[in-house]
């Protein structure tokens, strides 16, 4: 076998434990399992939802506490439908797909003509020319057919034309028709930025590698508007922060590259665009996209709805409609990169004797991201160790998202707290009970500090900074 | 004019200044409303989404943080169809409507009969027996038909049977078919609780109020998992924890009350209900409902998956499905319901002697869900003042939601700031440049606090307890 096959043999094998910790330990459930699953919807477990929760609230703080220039906005996933003609999903947001007429089964034209070496600029390609026939069965193949990757509901009682809706595809167009309800109601002088985490969907037809292309999924979206003759330096400026997050978050940097989209890659609606890319087990791939977008949106949108949504410069006098420069990230997508990243085995460290020679995991997650701060492990079960255990518990969970585990031997319950990324266990032993003091053990350093339990709490404080 | 109509005006004028406050200060907006508007959907400007913000992040703290028998989950809004079946959505959860057989329109039959003073036992009522009409042109009716509310669409390349799914009506169900995985994963002995937050979707006839029913809401539900014998008791014991929990959060008690089904009102699922309502300026209605739904959900869902999700109780070696008790609040409705609740006018306080004889609104909103937590507040645009200002903010940013405002008089912006719930105002002014001191002012008691900016994140952190 070639090294290089044995590598992605180690990478699929990577790839297998992660998908297997994630279940067994309650990151992410495949949706719907007792059900037999339903294709491309996962779950999030409890300690999933609290990694989730903690990326989001640190992109927040990031992109909205700490900013004077940007304001936070939570707008609904149901929109009029005429917001998706003005941004060109009804029209323009679609697979090229062909089924084969024997066997009825539907593929990806793109693809199909990609896994036969031709570039898939499938709208001019014939398929007849380049000979390619159904890969199941050798069938006919039909011509190709734009498929919209928005999913269509009905509003109101009736299932007409008129009622029809859709899941938004993207957060942003929430963001470009409320552009003069912020800019008004938070009194924000330009440039300035709106920012909103939600879901979004879109019926992709190929799917796949666990969670990172999902059909429902959750954005981290900015979109900063900005007069034109500043947007290139502005477009700089965002990639640089948000790569920089991702690294000040705790992705390795080696994995990490910006990947300048080339003039024909570019979207309908893109001037300039860039893909922080993530060197994933199964291939480098995007994890957020800065885009320099022009006035595309306002325009389309002042189009579309009549409304003038342009700016006013109070010192020149000029009437300009904004560029809007985008920073797009999935939030599922990253927190499967900040999973990968953080997954490492080594040697048994934990102290446990029982387990000397097994290989450990441990999930090198940032402290802000980590599901569970800090673990209480009392040595043992006797009723004055756990009856102070219990307090030291109840003083740092009100802060701190806590577990209390007294199940099995201490080396146990640390290399499951390890398994999981917590970054400090506390261990209360016999000589708690006389010296009121506990050991605090660091995840990663394996140090080992002995702390008053009333300096407990600032101890904690000075770790996380809250 | 009749005291009561006084009233009821007082009220309608009192939502209407709720809505126009909202949508000034960025707190709700009408969803696509440069389009017109899309019925029964609503954004959350900046200010909006901290509150909500806010809110879930204390009921999770509540229900999971400080919980030992409470584990979080985030399940997907798209679900295996079959769920529905089992659920019972399929088929019961429906509204019963009558089209006009003249003009067309289309009407709720129970609000027809209502209206009528008819007892809404719509699915025996003979229209032609009372005689109701159609209520806009006098023409006849059809026959009642069940129209069912969940929101369909497709997913996968083809649009027929096979490919409908729903989005979700609530995220209890979602939380049931994980029952499993979340007791195996998080380790959890019976009794005990899996908790979430998330959207759901309901196609109703009749929204309104605001944003008291949506199409398009968030829920915060928490399903608990008890031994059949102990199902009584856990109702209780939840019922005065939600009522509790409303009330620590600064819902005044006198406007809260909990309300007992009738046995004739109960949902096909439920054994015993209570609402917790709020007196909302249009009426008392339900903030939370909490349910004994007995073993109907995971019966169901046993027999419908194949899967058996029994409990062997390790003592007694009994066997047994688990009754759930549901607590089920819903997001907008509790924002909603904070915003009148905290909504306060009072003669002109705020030391700005140009608006003595003004009306000041303050939104005396409890600490912890205030979307702005404390405001600085340069007493002028002098450099040197602003220089320390911004070092005030700079430090208070990276722990709380902060505002910054230079605009107008400092009494017209202790107005702005009480309108919007601030709790704190942090006036810079030249004395501070000499002693090092600000003044700090509370929203409630007006008292203000000479404190050393050295000590200030001392002094905040006590206020707020982080």
């Amino acid at each position: 076998m070639s090294k290089k096959s044995d590598k992605s043999e180690d990478k699929q094998d990577t790839m297998e434990k992660i998908v297997s910790l994630a279940k067994r330990r309650g990151f992410i459930f495949q949706s719907s399992e007792i059900y037999g699953g339903i294709n491309s919807c996962y779950d999030y477990g409890p300690l999933g939802i609290e990694l989730k929760n903690n990326l989001k609230k640190a992109w927040w703080k990031e992109m909205v506490q700490l900013r004077d220039d940007v304001a936070g906005l939570d707008s609904s996933i149901l929109m009029h439908p005429k917001i998706w003609e003005a941004s060109g999903h009804l029209e323009g947001f679609t697979d090229p797909l062909v089924d084969c007429k024997k066997c009825k089964k539907r593929f990806r034209a793109d693809h199909l003509l990609e896994s036969k070496g031709i570039k898939p600029d499938f709208r001019q390609a014939d398929f007849k020319k380049h000979k390619i026939k159904c890969p199941e069965c050798d069938g006919e193949l039909t011509e190709i057919r734009d498929f919209n990757l928005m999913f269509k509901t009905f509003m109101g009682a009736l299932e007409n034309k008129a009622s029809e809706i859709y899941l938004r595809p993207e957060t942003a167009q929430g963001i470009y028709v409320n552009f003069e309800n912020v800019r008004m109601s938070a009194n924000k002088k330009m440039p300035f930025g709106i920012a909103q985490i939600g879901k979004a969907f879109r019926n992709e037809i190929t799917p796949g590698n666990f969670t990172f292309r999902t059909r429902e999924f959750e954005q981290m979206e900015m979109q900063y508007f900005v007069h034109p003759a500043e947007a290139e330096k502005w477009f700089e400026y965002w990639q640089q922060q948000r790569f920089e997050w991702y690294q000040k978050m705790g992705l390795n940097k080696a994995k990490l590259k910006l990947r300048r989209h080339k003039n024909n890659e570019l979207a309908h609606y893109a001037k300039a665009a860039v893909d922080i890319e993530y060197d994933f087990p199964f291939a480098d791939k995007e994890l957020e996209g800065i885009h320099n977008r022009g006035d595309f949106d306002l325009k389309r949108h002042e189009e579309f709805s009549g409304h003038d949504l342009k700016i006013l410069d109070e010192d020149s006098k000029e009437k300009y409609l904004p560029y809007i420069i985008e920073t797009s990230g999935g939030i599922d997508r990253s927190v499967l990169a900040f999973i990968v990243d953080a997954y490492t085995e080594m040697e048994a460290r934990s102290g446990d004797k029982d387990a000397k020679h097994e290989t450990e995991t441990v999930l090198k997650l940032h402290k802000d991201l980590a599901p569970i701060k800090i673990a209480i492990l009392p040595l043992s079960k006797k009723e004055k160790l756990e009856e102070l255990s219990m307090s030291v518990y109840g003083q740092l969970k009100e802060n701190y998202m806590c577990a209390y585990d007294t199940t099995q031997t201490i080396g146990k319950r640390y290399r499951r707290q390890d398994e999981i990324g917590t970054p400090y266990c506390v261990t209360i032993d016999f000589d708690s009970l006389e010296d009121k003091k506990v050991t605090v053990r660091d995840r990663d350093s394996m140090k080992q500090d002995r702390v008053n339990i009333k300096e407990l709490r600032d101890y904690f404080r000075e770790k996380f900074g809250y």
